[in-house]
């Protein structure tokens, strides 16, 4: 027999959760956390791993209690704040998380926005559909432009060779110039004199106490007025009510978001009201072939956990 | 005195036709087509140059007899099909065009457009305006998938490039095989064979008596049903009431079209109705760099001519 899992309640509405559950399957006999509620002591004794997606099952220190056999905390994300990792660890039970896979579907995401700004896709489609066919309507050419990136970690370095592939020039703003690169891209201890030097500027960084509204008025206005500004990080990272002072001014060209602060940011919000913004609903890892990457991976790490392997691919230690 | 030119009427709604003015006015005295037509005596026998753009203004027979001391006819575009040049030639006038500039442009509109579609940025922007900001929301990804590009010219060659940068693999159906690629691509004589293979499918190749309609029903029943299919060439390469039966039959993902037949696509067109089909308004050259671009180009084309060098930089022989 299989060894049994705990995982979230799947919706039969998606097709994807199913291609999800049928990797899951072809390892683990998969239990749902909805028919897992309707009698947990039927499982509880069995249940080797549990599985969080989208920070369901809470996993608490009861729920722990009740089985004797849970080897790990197998999260489906790259985040782990959902879990008390310290609690869980202390009761001998492992916590892994699925990072990496997620970082071209993100990078892809800072390109596609960057892209759709530039070219006035969303705009173009609306005016498309009335008729709208006018040619003189110019967009902003992303290819052999300056592409300031802050944060260059593993997403801003994909980021970066993606860009480079439109022949763009590299600019990047990070804690520390980093020494190990293997693309061509020109280093700002100080981001205000990177900025003004920019067409695009993306942000990357996680979001920390450090970078938490790091980007202000004052940023906005050091960047060209013809410059179009994305993010993929954290909503947390801009001072939100500066940049909409900007967008509204003009400081900027263009602003598109793959995140914003609070999610989903309410339908009243005077962002949506810009016609210069365009607001997505934080899918930067929102792919088919991610999602069942990380899931993929969530997979390996519960396989390696029952085989006490000393070493699993992505273990949390916190 | 500078040398006096003809061009198409400025627009004082536009800023950017305001940049080509100032550009030529760095070389000539510029008489905008409307101001031409107030006094055609005042000016003929002074121009030596004519710039039509967006096929404005007509050039006839008569037109070219009143200027004695025309050289050039220097179109502000890679297409010339709206000269009549055997006859401009006749009167040993030359005739100039401006190719290869919209090449990026061109290229750059493809993977914008391919993922927009994959990445759901325009069914994304109008879900999050209204609150909705599901998690499983899944797009497709482009980085690492197989891009099948038919017509490997030198925008073809440029959307190879880009693609490759997010680590895609590149097929390419093509007249004949290309030896002098500097990329890695596989080719295919046969496009039946290619299509089934693709993740996405890109439409680059000139419109002639080969290509037209030649992408039918059979072709998308041909592709994966997950596919994305992106057309950046002409709308009259496409059958295009095949494509919309492919679409409503899901025998495809979705499709993005820079290009339709007719242009504008009409209002009431069922194409419009396809929420797996995005349709912006021909913008393919449509940044300002590129516009920009192809001005300088047709300028520099009239000074050569002015100066009888034997060879322009883009001369039209047909």
């Amino acid at each position: 027999m299989l060894p049994k899992i705990l995982t979230h309640t799947f919706d039969n509405d998606e097709a994807l959760p199913d291609l999800f559950k049928n990797e899951m399957e072809k390892h683990f006999q998969v239990i749902p956390y909805d028919e897992y509620l309707k009698s947990p002591e039927t499982h509880d004794k069995d249940i080797v791993a549990i599985l969080p997606w989208f920070a369901t099952p809470k996993v608490d220190s009861e729920m722990i209690d009740r089985m004797p056999n849970l080897k790990i905390v197998s999260t489906i994300s790259a985040g782990y704040n959902h879990l008390n990792v310290p609690m869980i660890r202390s009761k001998n039970i492992r916590v892994s998380n699925t990072p990496g896979v997620l970082n071209e579907s993100t990078a892809e995401q800072g390109i596609t926005l960057m892209l759709a700004a530039a070219r006035n896709t969303i705009i173009g489609a609306e005016m498309a559909k009335n008729e709208d066919w006018p040619k003189n309507f110019m967009g902003t050419q992303f290819s052999g432009s300056t592409v300031g990136i802050i944060g260059m970690g593993r997403i801003g370095l994909s980021l970066a060779k993606k860009s480079i592939g439109f022949g763009c020039k590299i600019m990047y703003n990070n804690r520390r110039e980093r020494t190990d690169l293997d693309i061509e891209a020109e280093y700002f201890a100080n981001l205000d004199e990177m900025l003004p030097k920019c067409d695009f500027v993306c942000v990357v960084c996680a979001l920390t106490s450090e970078t938490a509204q790091f980007i202000k008025y004052k940023h906005f206005k050091l960047m060209k007025k013809t410059s179009i500004f994305c993010n993929i990080s954290r909503g947390g990272t801009v001072q939100q009510d500066d940049l909409l002072k900007a967008l509204e001014e003009k400081e900027i060209h263009m602003a598109a978001l793959d995140v914003t602060s609070p999610e989903p940011l309410p339908k009243c919000h005077p962002l949506y009201q810009c016609k210069n913004c365009i607001i997505v609903p934080h899918w930067g890892s929102a792919t088919t072939q991610t999602r069942l990457s990380m899931v993929q991976l969530a997979i390996r790490n519960v396989l390696q956990a029952i085989n006490n392997e000393k070493e699993l691919e992505s273990e949390v230690f916190e």
